[in-house]
């Protein structure tokens, strides 16, 4: 990623940046501009408290039980805090739950920097199966279940985490049935373990939010403790580095801002205070309602180039999403296309970055696959990194013809 | 200090909080309309760099060289990164230094903060032993130093830790002297361990800086592992949450930004653009040459009705500070001022909060010391509450008469 900011030649299509010409500029100057002009003392500039602001997470609770109107917003509301990005929230709860030699069931794939998180803290991510389409696979749930407690596995096992809402790097959502069939196979294990549901993306769909509705209004999820994930970062300015936890379970909340007391006690209170302005002066739909279209026609410009130049005839394969920052692709079987990879090397000497798939999944990883992100470019530099791309895969499959 | 932020009655001498109506509302405004109005994308409003804003980074060098002209810019700049206040560089610090069961050195008395997170990470503080005027003293530390080399301990001491200039809570400046006595005494023990000198409070001076040269400058710390931490938060805005460190040493900042990798992937960039904006414009300068003066008033407020309200003849001790936040204070020998303390429950009844000194020592707390912060109230309240402050220790010097 540094190198990719650092080169101005290089086409990224690594990077999981949004887009500098989509960013609110307006928007934050106009909550700058009501925060100065507001009655009273500038508390805006002073230190927040370490959960976050009241309003600011009032207005999240809300807007999320908008999203799912079986919450109670009071209960959300409890339940939530702010953090520096989801990111921190996510460090925060493997840190307070895992010890080195547990194990976290992950998506297939997965969030790559929440792997190299777990390797660093010394646990094992360890993957929900999943069929040949990547939907969960229940029955090859409930045996990887049950082979780990039979081994006596069962206790190290602290946690479950998925991306949910097109996903990084999948850009799949769960179904609410594959969520059920989640919650389910671990009470039949009889792990209750905490759950935690990434759903960083959901807000940027193209034309209409995934109908699931998350683990906090599921039924099957009633018993496990929960800790639901999003952020203003993606949806909003990356800039501002705002994100937010709801927990359903108060000993785990308690752990998690104990330690953010000692991380930094409390995220920037500026932030917050200009979030909330947007947020309440509608800031945050209007900028969504600006950006969907726009991510969508990105989206397009790269699958479209990639069609064009003739990678599918090249036997790669990929699907076109319904939301997300992310083109998830499927090389051919033979094809090396990881970290330490000659394809990845070419790729780099071509001018164009990618994230290889390799990194994505927690073991076994196979490593034919490549995140393609259309976040960061624009429609013409997407189309010239896609050539770009074309050009190398072409290459090696004369290699290997 | 959330009860003292929810409850308006009550006078706050216990947060470390700056005064709102110092904060740079103007200064703030002016760098965010500079940066809208910069030609080329608004890139402040996207991610930055997990280290942090190259341009804030060298301007924080630049500064520092300032302080202390023997240093040079390129090589500060070189082991610079920026953090959600200090408090996270702290945080990281200890992270991968410490294992539980660890020691480390810490000034008698330390940080509050800074000793619970210690307690939490699972690390033993040990205090630098001072005289009875709070200086280093040396023949001690050496005997402690060879008392934990002969019990087989040195290998569990990790690091060295001290607020050095006006520090929290004592308001006292380690000397060069005393600096120097402490790296001789860990280099005679051949403990090379890794320090952190916290200059929080550095540029918080009412008239001038205190002379003292830091660690990074000072010959006996030479060979040493060194981390200078300082802030952007406490002399500018806190609600910007940003500070940063110097590292001497390449792996262990590598260590710690690999961690900060994982908590957040970099602090807010927008914060980071502001303040280089606020930086390059002259913006801190006016802000400290503002809130100099203002704390000092603020400091001589309390100190002087503390004086006069007659606490000195209730056999309470304290010194005025030549900078810093806060009086610090020593309550007669046999009076209990700590946190369960019957004292510290009646100055809640009457109205006043202060930091109770037993939580600011690493091992063997004396229980009679008070840290009285005149940071957050005006000069009005400041004379109330050291009103109440005195009614409450009258009450009880009458009680044990």
């Amino acid at each position: 990623m540094n190198l990719a900011l650092e080169n101005p030649k290089l086409l990224s299509l690594a990077a999981g940046f949004t887009d500098n010409g989509t960013l609110p500029v307006a928007a934050v100057q106009e909550a700058m501009t009501a925060l100065v002009r507001s009655p009273g003392e500038p508390e805006y500039l002073q230190y927040g408290t370490n959960r976050g602001r009241p309003g600011l997470r009032r207005q999240l609770s809300q807007r999320l039980c908008h999203l799912e109107p079986e919450l109670d917003p009071a209960q959300v509301n409890e339940g939530c805090f702010v953090t520096n990005g989801s990111q921190q929230a996510l460090y925060l709860a493997m840190q307070v739950l895992c010890e080195p030699g547990d194990i976290v069931l992950v998506d297939r794939p997965s969030y790559f920097v929440y792997l190299e998180m777990l390797t660093a803290l010394g646990v094992r991510a360890l993957s929900l199966p999943v069929d040949s389409t990547g939907v969960i696979d229940g029955a090859a749930l409930d045996a990887l279940l049950a082979a780990l407690v039979a081994r006596g596995e069962g206790s190290r096992v602290k946690a479950v985490y998925f991306v949910s809402y097109f996903s990084n790097p999948s850009a799949r959502s769960l179904g609410e049935g594959e969520k059920t069939v989640i919650a389910n196979a671990l009470a039949a294990a009889g792990l209750w373990v905490p759950a935690v549901e990434d759903a960083a993306y959901r807000e940027l769909y193209f034309h209409q939010p995934h109908p699931a509705a998350s683990i906090l209004t599921l039924p099957a999820w009633e018993r496990f403790p929960r800790l639901y994930l999003s952020t203003l970062t993606k949806p909003f300015a990356t800039g501002l580095k705002i994100g937010f936890g709801v927990c359903t379970d108060a000993d785990w909340l308690a752990r998690m801002l104990h330690v953010k007391g000692h991380h930094d006690f409390g995220s920037a209170n500026f932030n917050q205070a200009v979030l909330e302005r947007v947020l309440a002066d509608g800031g945050l739909e209007s900028q969504l309602a600006f950006i969907r279209p726009t991510y969508e026609r990105k989206m397009r410009a790269l699958h479209e180039a990639l069609e064009a130049e003739g990678l599918r005839s090249l036997a790669w394969e990929w699907k076109e999403p319904a939301g997300g920052l992310y083109l998830w692709l499927r090389g051919p079987r033979a094809l090396d296309t990881g970290m330490a990879s000659e394809f990845c090397r070419a790729c780099i000497e071509a001018g164009v970055l990618y994230v290889p798939g390799d990194l994505c999944f927690g073991e076994s990883p196979p490593r034919n696959f490549a995140r393609l992100s259309f976040g960061v470019l624009g429609e013409a530099d997407l189309r010239e990194a896609a050539r770009r791309f074309v050009g190398v895969a072409r290459h090696f499959s004369e290699q290997s013809a």
